[in-house]
């Protein structure tokens, strides 16, 4: 069973975060990025489904040409977890 | 400009890709693919993109885990055309 984070730890989150927001009516964290084309946003997007595979730990997202939306949650644990937080971390470092 | 579907056209596509339904509201097509795994879902999302990428169409899509959903619409046609039939055939192909 992975934990939830605690409320001072999710609060951290979305501070150090600024991308992140909570998603309403749910433990779970949502960030939109824009790039500039479809092959840069589907880059972007393999980028993070081998992080995903590596991590088994896998993302939430939808994407129409240069957008990419992306909802992060943990099924075992219900909600945010460490796992959401490594994981935005390298979905932040990939839009960059 | 491309030109949309006539109503006999756009009847014979859904009759011809069962796959296939109407998004409710919307001159649109929708399908919903299962996979065995993240890793066959995404295999299948990178198919569909190097063919999106050549075709210049692009889907809107939703991927979580093993599922993906994928909507077809000709932005420049405001509705279904040519196009979607052809990447619906092609989106079947790589499914089956």
């Amino acid at each position: 069973m992975v934990e939830r984070l605690s409320d001072a730890e999710r609060a951290a989150f979305f501070r150090d975060h600024p991308n992140w927001k909570p998603v309403e009516g749910r433990d779970a964290a949502e960030a939109t990025f824009r790039f500039g084309s479809f092959a840069e946003a589907f880059s972007f997007m393999t980028r993070i489904a081998l992080y995903a595979e590596k991590a088994d730990h896998h993302p939430e997202w939808f994407n129409v040409y240069d957008r990419v939306e992306v909802t992060l949650a943990t099924h075992d644990a219900g909600g945010l977890s460490q796992r959401d937080v490594a994981m935005a971390s390298v979905i932040d470092a990939a839009a960059a």
